[in-house]
């Protein structure tokens, strides 16, 4: 079909089973969405198998919950950030840590802990690592009770609530920021991870001959009265994946140094005998800005 | 981002994570899809918020088994069923009935009969319909042993096996057509219905301004030997829907008559006192042609 019978087509909305304006965005949306899927079904001669294929492949990606994790594998969670940034250097916005993707393993509710925190349970082997810094505004002045939120992957690249292996909330916290706009937490090193085996993502990535890994990271949400939420993670520099990233998440600016400290009087402070990693990081805020899209917006997340 | 940042973005499917070539047709149709919704995002300035609410309908629409509704809805599947009439005319077949949209309904096991078959388990409250015809190839000439598969609603609106309420295989069989390639059927007529309220596809049109109604009609699979299989619907005349079916699955040449028949021995010979309808309809069947995409294609259905 020639593109001017697609559009009869599509017209056919405004004829057919009218029963009112509906909403004018949605259908702008809708009617964009379906004219462009019916010019590709065209243009590549999709044949209504290979339709229902693809349908199929859509309804059981829904059904398994991995549509959350198809949307950075294929790069649009990536897309929305660059589209972010773009908007805010157009609304004057410049500088402030990176953001990148927030990924779908984000839990509501995790325990609010004043200044310094421990995030893991003590249960579970794993590297020790103390992470820490500041939050400051846009001309660099700490940020006292900000709140970082933090979430990250055990030893196994398993997160708690969705590995129920772990204790409730382990690996993930929000720490109030203390007078001096210092957060600070101990943990232990998270580790890469891939896709679910044989999940509706890792069907879809080897057809695309691609790898569903991640390199280790650690996730962080920021938020200060008066200043854009900040989405954004930061990766371990070691990791082989480190720029092969198959959610394409990694971004210049959030790869710190991992310093190891092996200073004996640390190493008891912390009831260790071996050394600890050690990572200093600062999360720039941007302010509140109209123009700007807003950057706290809502999408399906898990509550426990 | 203009254009070219989102082609460059697409491209690193190439570079980021790859294992191997994966399968070069499923990338072809993941990048020019994945294109389209990143420029039509870019155009419409679509928010992180709508994003999200959007592919969380489609995950929920998946998990309540709505996107083979939502297809016909959107008028996907009568666009496939154009595309095909294009194909064929341009593989010289001309004629033979029109088809159109088989919807999500069918069920594959329906008891196969010869000749001549009551659809009704005889329970439920109707008006009888005896609908006849003969299956013929392209010459017209009838073909003996042509299998005509019918499905149909009951007088609420309501599939068999769908609507656990109905014997198995309520309204639905298999016909072998008789040595004059003749089929007939006894059945209660069927009324127009809805989609489920509340559901995934009754959100959508809502939002679109549109009902989501179809006409009275009865789904056929007409198969022959050596033949293309044919997917259609017959419309009953008298459904004030006829043409304002959400569906958009009404077309010309798929409206029989529908006849009053009051003869007392015709009555008596159904065992009725009550003048019942009857519907002449001919399945007019094209030859198998290699050129012509094949119509006989598998897409997820049930099975009884």
């Amino acid at each position: 079909m020639d593109r001017q019978a697609i559009d009869a087509l599509v017209a056919r909305f405004e004829t057919t089973g009218v029963t009112g304006p509906g909403n004018p965005r949605v259908k702008t949306v809708v009617k964009r969405l379906l004219t462009d899927l019916m010019y590709a079904m065209e243009d590549l001669d999709i044949s209504p198998e290979e339709f229902w294929t693809g349908l199929n492949y859509l309804g059981e990606a829904g059904k398994r919950g991995e549509l959350g994790l198809i949307v950075p594998g294929v790069g649009l969670e990536h897309f929305m950030d660059l589209r972010l940034d773009e908007a805010e250097a157009r609304a004057g916005l410049k500088g402030g840590t990176p953001r990148t993707i927030e990924g779908p393993l984000y839990v509501t509710g995790a325990p609010v802990v004043q200044g310094e925190a421990r995030l893991d349970d003590g249960t579970q082997p794993g590297e020790i690592v103390v992470m820490s810094g500041v939050v400051r505004d846009e001309k660099g002045q700490p940020i006292a009770g900000a709140k970082v939120e933090v979430w990250h992957a055990n030893h196994l690249g398993n997160y708690s609530y969705f590995d129920k292996s772990q204790s409730a909330f382990n690996l993930r916290r929000t720490i109030v920021t203390d007078a001096q706009g210092r957060y600070k937490f101990r943990s232990i090193m998270p580790v890469g991870y891939s896709v679910p085996p044989g999940g509706s993502t890792d069907v879809l990535l080897t057809l695309l001959g691609r790898h569903g890994h991640r390199p280790a990271h650690i996730h962080f949400f920021a938020h200060a009265e008066g200043k854009r939420k900040l989405t954004t993670q930061i990766n371990i520099e070691t990791d082989p994946h480190l720029w092969d990233d198959f959610a394409f998440g990694t971004r210049e600016g959030l790869v710190p140094p991992v310093k190891t400290n092996s200073d004996a009087a640390a190493m008891k402070a912390l009831e260790t005998s071996k050394p600890f990693y050690e990572i200093e990081f600062n999360f720039d805020m941007q302010p509140l800005k109209a123009e700007a899209p807003d950057t706290d917006f809502a999408r399906p997340r898990a509550a426990a």
